[in-house]
């Protein structure tokens, strides 16, 4: 499900640099596709909670899978969202900040792989690197924004497809917040702390433990 | 915690409107508030998983309870980005749009509103009205999105407030779909069928059903 939405992600990044409508739909409809998988995910944690009972550990491991699915199916609707933008703006001439898009991509892919890299592997340091590189990707959406403001206010023709580009920028930026929650959901799920919702004073709110 | 999230929205509005800073800050800062209450609940039903090992009916009922809080966690965050917004806004002079986003965000409300009814007194019908009203919500987005280019198209000194006001109104549109997740997890708890997902011939993909 991971591989599909990352690869969602990319093909979109490529539907709108080589202006491939054709890619842009396929993208759109492979939502379908990994809507199936997450009630295949689902179905097949709760047979296993109903009929094998886990407890403490692997009773973690299978309500996470449960939070996670979610996540990923949020992705790719996020994914299929970027599609129908490039179905619009490859109806118009090209706009400059176009470029930074895939740049935009790749962090946030990078960031939904080593969040699921850090799930299976049951890796800390790596779901906390993801975290980190939230920060970076909404930086990367603010310059964006800037330089999308400055398009519109130097000519109005500019302002349909910047703000097409904006949506985009905006959706990759909540790829990003998706594989945060995931790389959050992790480090709770390994250390039996949630670090999902640190106080103010960064302290941290602890959660369910083994039982 | 649905009763919190709806207040938040209430009064985001209200900050806008009577142009309140202070109660918008207010709103910002209850996030942390629902972000507790979802590892109360998470914590809660893992608990219930591991001492009591639930069947059936009951569950589909803490599984989804498990989702449900993610929904409305995410609910919270998007209030707390419009008390961010209206921060922005209330430094600027108002914009006439305004006047729509109490509008949307009665519905947006109503919506999380019946969707959590709906779980509570397991409502079919009650969560079907809510995946409907989701269409009134994205049309009425679609409205002021096309009222807001062509403020931004008409004066340049329009832009930046009408890029805020939209991103209001898309994070109202997209607290829609949330209710919208809720209600169709809510259908899929009571009937065990699945309605989250339609193939595009309109045959429901059945999901998990008692054990």
């Amino acid at each position: 499900m991971g591989a599909r939405v990352e690869e969602m992600i990319a093909d979109s990044m490529r539907a709108l640099v080589e202006r491939d409508s054709e890619l842009a739909r396929r993208v759109v409809d492979s939502d379908q596709f990994v809507n199936r998988l997450e009630l295949e995910v689902d179905d097949a944690c709760m047979r296993i909670l109903a009929r094998r009972q886990p407890v403490a550990s692997d009773l973690r491991f299978i309500t996470l899978a449960l939070k996670i699915v979610t996540d990923l199916e949020r992705i790719g609707d996020l994914a299929a969202n970027i599609g129908e933008r490039v179905l619009e703006l490859n109806e118009e001439p090209p706009l400059k900040p176009y470029l930074d898009m895939p740049r935009m991509a790749d962090t946030a892919r990078g960031m939904v792989r080593n969040a699921l890299d850090a799930f299976v592997s049951r890796d800390v340091a790596c779901a906390q690197m993801v975290i980190e590189r939230d920060g970076e990707l909404d930086a990367h959406y603010a310059d964006v924004f800037r330089v999308l403001l400055t398009y519109m206010m130097e000519d109005p023709r500019n302002i349909y497809r910047a703000t097409r580009v904006q949506s985009i920028a905006k959706y990759l930026e909540r790829v990003g917040d998706h594989a945060t929650n995931l790389a959050e959901m992790v480090i709770f799920m390994i250390g039996g702390k949630d670090v999902r919702h640190l106080t103010s004073s960064g302290a941290v709110v602890s959660a369910v433990r083994d039982e």
